[in-house]
């Protein structure tokens, strides 16, 4: 399972891996789910915290959407957490505090990563610059990793490129921001989408398999659809296919 | 020298810990005295490492002037740095191979922390954010603190900003990016001006000495010239003063 390839040539131009976050770094449906459990045993609502977790999630892609059209102007995740929290709880006939409202918009903060994230991440890092290149802003990326241990050296948020993935400036800007071209800059994913519009934008690609951020019965993103420049099981097993597992910095 | 005093209450509110970088954190001019002598080890110029540095740095405060005045569009340090050594090499007369000149361009990258910045820092962080906030960009920040093993949760660079200090929007967009009011971050310089900016912008104060950042015949920010919430004579002892010397976290 994680037996070193060779390296191909797409690789080889690589000095920065940035990453995915929610899915690909974090387990946000068993953070968000716990969270709202801890919501339901206080205040006696929700009743169904996985489906509470999967409706609030269900809201992220639309509320980024009207900021991608330009029918509203950037707003961070932050912010969108929180609306489409109150939407949820409205959805769901259930009323909470405001520290609970807050309390619960928080939670994205304090994800748990998934097993081999860590210690993925450190093997990377020994050779490569490593970040996230995520959705989610910069305050909240940066509270989610060192309540979390991630170990980036940087942090991108979509706050600093004020473009939400897959809009081709938020790979672009932070190819700039690392004085990096876009074929130096590799993003890993466990989304398709993302990754061919990182390709698009000329980065190198990596698909790390999620096969539960969705829960037990996801149905997409279960395989790599095109032919990535790597494809991993987990980012051990990234590290070990990047030549990171036991080298030297680059 | 190190005994820990109460907390102000100027202190109390404070979350993140931003630093100054060039002076404060690292030690510019021994670093890039250090990389133009080597340039002469080879080239045979320029002869005085020493008055070079000097001259090179002595074009970074009118270079982000004109920045700041809005003469020319944001440009990077990176760049800045490169048009200023071009500038400097006529000016002394020396002639460099363009490889040649983008070594030294980058030994920006790789300047020597001061002994206790790496030692500080890891205290800090214990208990509070902690990162750059510097007229560097995210590229030359991500650099040094690679190269040098400087523990940033987050950097925060003028290219994010695109604001050079001492600027308010460079210290308050810092602020915004953290989600923090402007009270909840404390700016540590070792330059009164740069805090005094900090403070006038809302921010808590650090003052650190750095008493031979400009060489053994410095004149200038030997001591703090206000009462800055803290006054420190190093990272370590900033730390103890903040309570990061043996805390749990914040």
């Amino acid at each position: 399972m994680t037996s070193t390839r060779p390296a191909r040539d797409a690789v080889s131009a690589v000095w920065a891996v940035l990453f995915d976050t929610f899915g690909t770094v974090v387990d946000w449906r068993s953070g968000i789910t716990a969270a709202v459990r801890r919501t339901a045993a206080v205040h006696g609502v929700p009743r169904d915290a996985e489906a509470f977790a999967d409706a609030w999630r269900a809201k992220y892609e639309p509320s980024m959407d009207r900021v991608r059209k330009g029918l509203r102007q950037f707003t961070t995740l932050t912010r969108l957490h929180r609306e489409n929290l109150t939407a949820t709880l409205a959805d769901f006939g259930v009323n909470l505090p405001d520290p609970e409202i807050e309390r619960l918009t928080h939670a994205w903060e304090q994800l748990p990563p998934w097993p081999d994230s860590v210690a993925g991440l450190t093997m990377l890092r020994r050779r490569y610059i490593v970040g996230p290149l995520s959705n989610g802003n910069v305050a909240l990326l940066t509270r989610m990793a060192k309540h979390t241990g991630l170990p980036w050296d940087v942090i991108i948020g979509a706050d600093v490129t004020r473009r939400y993935k897959p809009q081709p400036e938020a790979y672009l800007h932070a190819a700039t921001l690392l004085e990096l071209e876009p074929e130096q800059v590799m993003l890993a994913a466990a989304h398709n989408h993302d990754l061919a519009a990182a390709r698009q934008a000329g980065f190198a690609t990596a698909f790390v398999l999620r096969s539960t951020e969705f829960g037990p019965s996801q149905s997409g993103d279960l395989q790599a659809e095109s032919d990535w420049d790597v494809i991993a099981t987990d980012f051990v097993d990234l590290a070990e296919r990047l030549g990171a597992a036991d080298s030297s910095p680059h």
